[in-house]
Parts: structure tokens; sequence; C-alpha cells
């Protein structure tokens, strides 16, 4: 069983071996390969640019690993500004002795998760750190792409807006938090990590005129309401009832005291949108998830919170995610 | 002595209000401060873009600290493309437990940096890893730029260029190594830490016609030296002498058995370029630094190495680092 060492990030002919042999071998291409210090790419007008640090624990779950979660996380958040995935940084800082098999694994995954957007990595880093600096392995990937629909932003929400969620919420959360508690499932919850930009793209080449996106990862679908209401200054008015929880997901929920609103995923979007196109963005929805459901509407009312109607008539606010929520979610 | 705490990375309040005490405050601009997903850029013709991680220990170190290296790291990356440095995303890992204040004076640090070339923060992200899952802070940034002068590469190197070494080197990787082992030295070593752009935007508005740029980091300039040999098919040919090294890094080098040719530098460039035009770069490198020097040719003599002439008439290979050198320099 080879092992990651030192060495493969001391600069010399160990690195550039583990570069060809294994980075440049599953994720070459024509821009990658040329191997300079920065990638040259063309670029006209408006684009996106994120980046997002990879910290999961364990690196493998049900549902994905590390890599796709990257790779799916930093393409999403494109897509969320309207952005058409493109090119990719990738920053590996790798933990001394972590297998080179499970390194390999998670590069193939990448490259296969990278397939779905036609996003492409163009330029790369790997540093090595001696055992105990880190855990295993951590991935920064930074995205950049032009941006197809413009407007889309979380200042954005106008009121009547319809609100919709893209399918079950919490299963990335509960999914992690029972791998690492070793929970013993009948039905293993699946991560819903995915790549999001095939939805994305349909509701885009469909012209809907979406006003916000967001996917709803770290803080669950609580924070990404919440921050919408403080940047739109607006009230979102939500029926419990209407978003969905899997049994599963509940279960875990009860078991460990959190609310699914507050657990992250991974491949689940909130989307504000003109009443009147709710339904055309709900029939695009459904056709990639039978969990996508308008949630609720944004009004004009005062304090600008969200509000969740339950099945039996009471209200309360869904507040902002607080304390320590499950830490290396994502 | 506050801490950061698991909390301030969970996406909830606490990140939210870290965010904007510390990161925005410091590194606010129009841009970042619309907190979306992904930041929304303007960019016309060719881009370069580049990505490090950074890992360095100690995280504070004579001539800079863990936030002005990634800084200055990847702005030159854009730089030695001929591309001005624009935009950075930045992304932190951080040990749960990491003082408060020296976060905030790393991040200080990061913003004068910033100054130095007038590149711009745009985006983020923060995640907080439990106590021993890193070791005090890691950081990413990856940048972007506009391509100024376009052509150089490590695969552009001529027959006949003349090749400059802009400083003396070594001093990053002596700097940190006497930091880590605690040598008491009489004049303490102090990192080449520094951001490249002044010297080159100089050379670019002065139409030098650079072929080749590289900054020496890992693997120092042996690294940079053969890859040039093995991507542009020449052999260099330089004179050991022409090699400024501080009397003080030597004496490190002698010390711990290390070549002062493969110690990282963080704000030293090698340079190849037209030899009619080499005294004129060297009048621009020695503006910057009076150890400035033309230390050699390419030539298209076979085998593609580097050699090193040294003053007593022998000559020898100066290979690619192997093995071991020190970790967590950069």
């Amino acid at each position: 069983m080879k092992r990651v060492q030192l060495s493969h990030g001391g600069g010399g002919q160990e690195m550039n071996q583990l570069i060809t042999s294994l980075f440049f071998r599953h994720l070459g291409n024509d821009i990658l390969l040329r191997n300079e210090d920065a990638a040259v790419l063309n670029c006209q007008g408006e684009i996106a640019m994120t980046t997002d640090c990879f910290t999961v624990s364990p690196l493998f779950f049900a549902g994905g690993n590390i890599g796709k979660l990257a790779v799916a996380g930093t393409v999403n958040d494109l897509a969320m500004m309207g952005a058409e995935p493109q090119y990719l940084s990738c920053g590996f800082i790798i933990e001394e002795g972590l297998l080179l098999d499970e390194l390999e694994a998670i590069v193939i995954s990448m490259a296969e998760e990278l397939k779905v957007s036609g996003a492409k990595i163009v330029c790369g880093d790997t540093k090595v750190v001696p055992k105990g600096c880190a855990d295993g392995l951590f991935i920064n990937t930074t995205g950049i792409g032009h941006i197809r629909q413009s407007g889309i932003s979380a200042h954005n929400v106008q009121p009547g807006d319809a609100i919709l969620v893209s399918r079950d919420i919490g299963c990335h959360g509960a999914c992690v938090l029972s791998a690492r508690e070793s929970l013993k499932l009948v039905n293993p919850i699946e991560s819903d990590c995915a790549t999001l930009w095939p939805v994305i793209n349909t509701c885009f080449e469909q012209k809907i005129p979406i006003h916000s996106l967001r996917d709803a990862t770290r803080g669950g679908i609580s924070a990404v309401l919440n921050e919408w209401c403080e940047t739109s200054h607006v009230q979102l008015v939500l029926e419990d009832k209407a978003i969905a929880v899997s049994d599963d997901v509940m279960g875990v929920c009860e078991l460990f005291g959190f609310e699914p609103y507050d657990l992250a995923n991974e491949g689940t979007f909130i989307m504000a949108v003109s009443a009147d196109a709710a339904e055309d963005a709900l029939a695009i929805l459904t056709q990639f998830s039978e969990h996508a459901a308008i949630v609720g509407y944004a009004t004009q009312d005062s304090p600008h919170k969200t509000i969740l109607n339950s099945p039996w008539g009471s209200r309360r606010y869904l507040d902002f995610p607080n304390g320590e929520l499950l830490p290396r979610i994502c």
C-alpha cells in the first residue's frame, strides 16, 4: 500500500512524478498540461469567481467523497450566480501517509464530476504536511465562468416572489453525521452531493426569470433564507409541510437534536422567482427531483425574517443556525 | 485572549460576525462586500489564473507571515506569466483555538501586501477544523489577472538568451529553517517574501523582451532552471560566482547540509531574455536589488541540463532537488 510522502510536496522530482502520474493523468486537458505558473484563459465580459475549502470528515461517505464534493461545490456556487462553470483551480493539502489509492480514487471522482458541467481544472497546487499536521486531505477549489443570466443575486428577492426548494433537504448533513457516529441505519442516508448545472442550465434555456438562487450548504436552508431576508429586505413565509424531509433524515435529526432546516446540503438549492413563473420553474425542477416544491412566498412585511407555518395553524420564526453545528461537514 | 471556535466556521451567526468584523473590515472592497456566492468581475481578453496553498510553519517569521506570503505568492505567479494581478480569492482553513489576534495580524498583513500590486480579494471561504486536525492555519489564494505581455512561458527560453537572477538566493528557506530550529543567529535571516509586481511592471513598461520568468519558490532556483531545460529543450550554463548568496544563508546551508540553489525563495525570480536586452533588464532589476545579476546563458547543446561553472574551472550539473527537502516552507 503506497502512501503519500513529504517528498511528494517538495517541489522536486517526486512531486513532478505525482503530478504527472496522478493529477495530469486523470484531470489533464490542454490548458493544465502546459504546466506553467498560471493557466492562460480567454474571457469576454462578465465572469463570476468563487472559492471553497473542503475539510469534510470522513473523506468518503455514501454518495460521494471529498473530491466529488469539491468539484460540485464550486461548480454550484458559479451556477447560483448565473454563471456557466468553466475553469477551476485545485489545491491539495495532503497529510503525509495518506494512501495513494485513496488519493487516486478521489481524483478520479473529480474527473467524473467535472464531466457533468463540462468545467476543466486548469491549474493546481500540491502541499504535503507532516503526519499530524492535517487530517488526511483538504481541498480548495476556485472557479470562474461566464455569467449567462445576469442580475441573479441574494439582494434581488422581490416581494411576491415564489420560493422553491429543489428537493428533500438535509441529506448531506445527516449522511456525514451518521457516517461519523457509525450509525447502523437500515437504509443508509446518501448525500445529495451533485452538480446542479444541468437543472440550472435548463432554467436559463427556458428563460425562467430567476431573481435569486443559492445552494443550501453549511447552515442549511435556514442560513440561506435568513440571509435573503437581510440582504433583500423581505419577509419569507413558508409552509412547513411543503418542505420535503425524508423519514431517515428526520430520524437522525430527532436522535441528535438537529433541525433538518439547519443541516447542510450539497446538491439542493433555493430559488426565488416571479410568482407567475413559479409553475414553469417547478415543472423543470420536478424533472430532476420529485420532491421539488414551491414552499412559500416573499412579502414586504416586517420584520425581515423567515416565518414557518405549521400544518396545525401555529407559526414560528425560522432563525439563523446558532452555535456549534456539526463541524467538517464540507 | 480570544480564540477561534468551531462555531466560527459553522455557517451561522458566529461565522457571519467573524467575516464582518475581521475579513470584511480589513480586506473589504465593493466586490467582496456584495457577499454573494461568487464575485462578479469584468474581463476582456486573455487572463491568467493560478492557485497556491500555504502551509508554512511557523506562521510568523522574520520578514513576513503566512498572510503576506499567500498574497505575494499568488500575485507573483500571475506576474510571472505576464499578467497584472487583479482579483484574488482567499480560503482559510483554521484550527480551532488559533488566537484571534494572530489571525487579525495575518489578515492585516494581507491587506498591506495587496496594496503593493493593487490586487483585490473578491471572494473567500472560512473553515474551522477541530483542534489537532490542522496546524494553526492554512491559506489558499487563487488569482486572476489580464495578461499584459503575452508569450512569456517556461517553454520559451531561446538558445542565446541571458539568464538573470533578481537578487541573492535562499533567504526564505534559510529564514524558516532557522526559525524552526530556533537557531540564534547574530544577524537573523529575513525572508525575501515580497510582491514582485513593481519590478516586473517596470520591465513591461520598458518593453524588455522577456522570454521566460519564474519565481524560484519550492525547490529553489535548481527546480526552475531544470524545468526550463526540459520544457524549452535548452542547456543552461551558469557561473557559480555570479549567483549571490549571503554569508548568513551560506552558513545555514553548511550547518544543515543544504545547497542554496535548492532553498525556497518567496521574492526572487529568474528571467530569460534576449542577450541584446540583458543589460537593460539588469539595469531595471538593479533598481530593486543590488544583488541582481546576469548569471549565465542558454545554449542549444545537449544534454538539456543546467551546468554550473565554478570559479576554479571545474563544472558540474545542477540537478533537480531530490528527496525530502524542508517541508512546510510555503
